[in-house]
């Protein structure tokens, strides 16, 4: 890999490559299968393959600064007055690691035609579709009601039966229908077509939102529901965080204090409501000009949003209020939408796989694929998904929060000043790091003057992920996770163990033998969690790996793969899916089909509990070496020059005596 | 009659006769057939039998005070524990005018009964029932919601299907599973059934309201919905009265106040919910227990409380924003009830005959008889139903407000003071009046001391109809309407015209020739919408006429049909009906298939616009005069002396020159 290559990260398919200094953003895309409309092909003709820059907005691995990572902006661009943090891809030329937004739901299309049928376009089928008609004036002769004329119209005019107007819209009817052309909102998604919107004359614009309720963060997309094109992007912190740092301590907290639920509640629709507010304000429309959402989320999200205690998913039997896909009013929601506005949740699978798992299954799930497939999204719990068109399995696996960087000695959030990657040299066991929010490695010219912004502050998930691995392919750690005394003073005595210093400056980062501890303990019930549902499936091996969320997008597969994290399987078919929770629910938003499938699917899901298996705390057990007491990894011996099995047991007692 | 004998009006049939003094209520009820329950048989054992003596609270008529009109409570209401406003009608025994209110459903029930097949019950057949089940507590290995087990156990035990869940109780389903045996209320007249409300353990309370939503008053009737009976019922004065006494004066403020529509809203419907807490309270329940409500109003009333602005109602073509039954969630109009309660509204049947009208023909049209039978209730706007089995028409006429006392020079709405009732000597023309909450009338002894309480302030709408009745027959007022002059010092001459004193005090009270004029033009275009009916139907008489509302209660039948207002009919065939729209809303809110009835019934009502029928102005013009000029009146002149239609022109023309 040339080292002036530069990482550029394409949102919202997660896709990711290294790319020489100048390569024009639309090629690179291209090279990766990222769809970006280019109706000239790449003649700066049409300005059609606008991306935008974003600035980590949706990004919990924190934030790539844009502006010196990109050729300045050219004539043609300025011609086309391509405004704000969009550029022209066929223009803009890679100069740094970026993170871009592909602000089109065409990629969406595109993507999920690639995993259904490879020249097959999903057609738009929004659940609430703008309809025109025109009215003639009330006649005394024939007293019926302006709403009631309406329905007889709409139903005439385009086939609907049993059609109803919704009660907020029974104060604008009259005014409405004395225009004559009129158009209506009809949403098709209930029991009967409800007219949820009306507006005097011909109206085209409609706008759906779909929302993604992470425990971290919140992010929304705004949808144009007629052209199905994704007009804006926003996320946020999510609020509930000041009331528990992850799910659990939310959940305590409701359990001890009486008004907790309500403020958990309050909390995350208020974040929501003020997305909607920004949304809104990027595309220049009314947040009353939303029609439609759909949100996701965990199991605990998704209850505290609806207004449930949650406290009943904190202990078994880790019951769910409802599971099934929902169908509401957002009125009654209070998110700030047009009256009329209806909100769709995908089901729950199971009391620790929510809508957000049901969501990844439904753009990304085993069901589109022939070859035994895993999908992985790991946060808190580690859902797991596996199987293949004929059958799919699902489960949840307590990893906790170490792959975040919690319960980790050095660890914190992913956030500038954050380690985010490692390198140890096998040889002089010497560390090389790299610094979330720095450009340079740290053995790279400009490191120390680059640092000098955000410090050196901790070690995030990734970075305590890479240091593991590393150290194990250096023989630094033991198959057993042991870490044993090398010729370098990186290794130091801490009692009867040994800690690695990562770092000395103002700071010193070490990693210590119960970091790993905490390590092994995580990536042993992720893949506990997999190996089940292997067993149930009756396979001893997987075929393709893909792994969601932000996990998936800064987690290099083969480290995961070294340590153990996930089954064996050739590197080549690991791949990460972006935000997958996020892209089902777009998905959902945009065709009332998939909302349909989402159901049948979850219906059919076979729900495997692992609290309830013995076989996996046997596999978890196994899991605790790196990369498995039980396995070969075959694919990874292939790939990655492992240590011998044999010699760390050996090594760790001889030195253990010295 | 005796003069000893009391009026005693029955509410909400409105039934009413004379009865001397010291009869049991009870049996007054029972030869008026109006049913009282009475398990013992008036033999003070079983208390089944109580009613209410109501202080005119639905009474535009005023107050009957009732305290000394009634023997005093014995021993064995004591014994019974009979509380409040509460006798036992057996032991109650009659010592002048009362109101009483029946508060038992049962007396509606009996009295559809006898209107549609004199055998036959109705049986109570809910929109909300209750139904119990009894969950098993939630199984790993099965990771389905509370809700949607909760779901699954009602259609299994109940034979519900597509059942689903409020959205009200996503945060109570878990608590209430939990108990394991629960109840929950299901609400059938929605597209699917809805749970609309969840209880632990066995319950057997539900409850629903009427509403009868006047320009004047709004009644509220509150229902035990297992039972069916009435547990309470209340009234209060439309706060909308502030913004204008009738109805086309809150329509003008509407149209002059960009605020007006939205006021008019808050009002009604404030008091709506303030008139729930108090029947709550009666009852001893909370409005939170209250889980449906049904409501009538005439089009702007139903308009208003729905939020619609009714500027079109007030000009051709009358346009309905909404003509049909409305199904809609009480939390949406801010009612108090239930989080999940449910609000049936009846459909409008034309732009001045609104879902009241409905209600009065659910209850009492004409679809119910054989005979032609015409339906009238008077307000601002008369609203007329004519037909049989077969066909039903209805009409509204513009009646204008001179029969509530309004637009008469010294009329005044029905209140503590008012002139009700007027009696003229035909020898002497001397006059007897009876005023408002007044016992005695003029004539009789205690009458001066009496009066000084209330004073005689004005003549509401019954008295001068009687007056102009009486004069008519005594000859003071030709057969055109003209005053003249008899040998009697209460006429004198106003002008060119002259005036009738009907009483000389601290004021005087007279009515003038511009007061009959204005009797003559709303008497007469009464009388047209009607013959308008009737003409459509191909009659030339009508077999039945029922009196509705407080027109019907208050207005002697002999002097409706001396003036004209209504067409000829044998007396004994003219009957009040009491509140008919509060007794169709009751219908609507304890059995569905009066809900299927009465929007069946609306769509095949044949709605005749009087404006636009030539016809109508030619049978008003003849209706000016009295009773007619062109219709025989044969009926009544067989049970009244009328003057010979001849003679008036040579008399009036005689004294006019004198």
């Amino acid at each position: 890999m040339d080292t002036e290559d530069r990482l550029v990260v394409f949102q919202p398919s997660g896709r990711r490559g290294r790319f020489a200094l100048g390569t024009p953003l639309l090629d690179a895309a291209r090279s990766l299968g990222v769809y970006i409309e280019s109706v000239c092909g790449g003649r700066a003709m049409c300005a059609r393959c606008q991306i935008e820059v974003t600035e980590g907005r949706f990004d919990t691995y924190g934030v790539v600064s844009s502006n010196d990572h990109l050729s300045p902006m050219g004539e043609s661009e300025r011609r086309w007055k391509v405004g704000g943090a969009r550029r022209m891809s066929c223009q803009a030329r890679i100069m740094g690691d970026l993170v871009v937004d592909v602000p089109s739901e065409f990629a969406v299309n595109r993507q999920v035609v690639r995993k259904r049928a490879e020249v097959r376009r999903i057609a738009l089928d929004t659940a609430t579709k703008l309809v025109c008609v025109s009215l003639p004036a009330a006649e005394m002769e024939h007293p019926i009601g302006d709403a009631d004329r309406l329905v007889e119209a709409i139903e005439a005019a385009h086939g609907y039966r049993g059609l109803v107007l919704d009660v907020t819209l029974l104060d604008v009817v009259q005014g409405v229908v004395q225009q004559g052309m009129l158009t209506a909102a009809v949403h098709e998604d209930a029991d009967r077509p409800v007219i949820v919107g009306l507006w005097p004359g011909a109206r085209m614009a409609a706008f759906g939102v779909a929302f993604d309720i992470g425990s971290t963060t919140i992010a929304g997309h705004l949808v144009d529901l007629v052209t199905g094109r994704a007009v804006a992007s926003a996320g946020t912190a999510n609020p509930q965080i000041r009331f528990g740092e992850d799910l659990m301590s939310r959940v305590s907290y409701v359990m001890m204090n009486p008004d907790g639920r309500e403020a958990l509640t309050q909390a995350v629709r208020g974040a929501i409501a003020s997305l909607v507010s920004r949304l809104a304000g990027q595309a220049g429309i009314l947040p009353g000009d939303i029609l439609e959402a759909v949100l996701v989320g965990n199991p605990v999200m998704h209850h505290l949003f609806l207004g449930i205690d949650p406290s009943p998913l904190g202990q078994a039997p880790f019951a769910l209020a409802v599971s099934g896909a929902l169908r509401l009013c957002a009125r009654d929601l209070g998110l700030g939408l047009h009256p009329g506005a209806r909100v769709y949740l995908p089901p729950c699978i199971a009391g620790h796989v929510g809508a957000d798992a049901a969501s990844v299954a439904l753009a990304e799930g085993p069901q589109h694929h022939d070859e035994v497939t895993l999908v992985i999204d790991v946060g808190t719990n580690a859902e797991i998904l596996l199987g293949t068109r004929a059958r799919v399995l699902a489960a949840s696996s307590p990893t906790g929060p170490a792959f975040e960087g919690a319960q980790i000695s050095a660890g914190q959030r992913a956030a500038p000043g954050a380690i985010e990657r490692v390198r140890i040299d096998p040889l002089t066991f010497e560390p090389r790091i790299k610094v979330l929010g720095v450009d340079p490695w740290s053995d790279e010219p400009g490191f120390a003057e680059a640092v000098q912004a955000t410090g050196i502050t901790g070690i995030c998930g990734s970075g305590i992920i890479e240091a593991v691995a590393e150290l194990f392919l250096a023989g630094v750690v033991t198959a057993d996770g042991t870490i044993v005394e090398v010729a370098s003073d990186r290794v130091r005595a801490s009692g009867r163990v040994f800690d690695f210093v990562l770092w000395r400056g103002e700071i010193e980062i070490a990693v210590t033998q119960t970091d790993i501890r905490a390590i092994q303990l995580a990536k042993g019930a992720l893949y506990a969690g997999a190996r089940l549902l292997m067993d149930h499936l009756g396979v001893s091996a997987v075929e393709r790996i893909k792994l969601a969320g932000a996990f998936g997008s800064y987690i290099d597969p083969k480290y995961a793969m070294v340590l153990g994290m996930i089954p064996d399987c050739p590197l080549e078919r690991v791949s990460s899916i972006g935000n997958a929770a996020g892209t089902g629910a777009r998905m959902a938003l945009l065709n009332r089909g998939h909302r349909a499938e989402v159901e049948a699917l979850v219906r059919r899901v076979e729900k495997i509990e692992t609290a309830l298996e013995p076989a996996f705390q046997a596999h978890f057990v196994n899991a605790m070496a790196l990369p498995n007491a039980a396995e070969p990894f075959v694919h990874l011996a292939a790939a990655v020059a492992l240590p011998a099995p044999a010699a760390p047991r050996e090594r760790r007692s001889g030195r253990r005596r010295g």
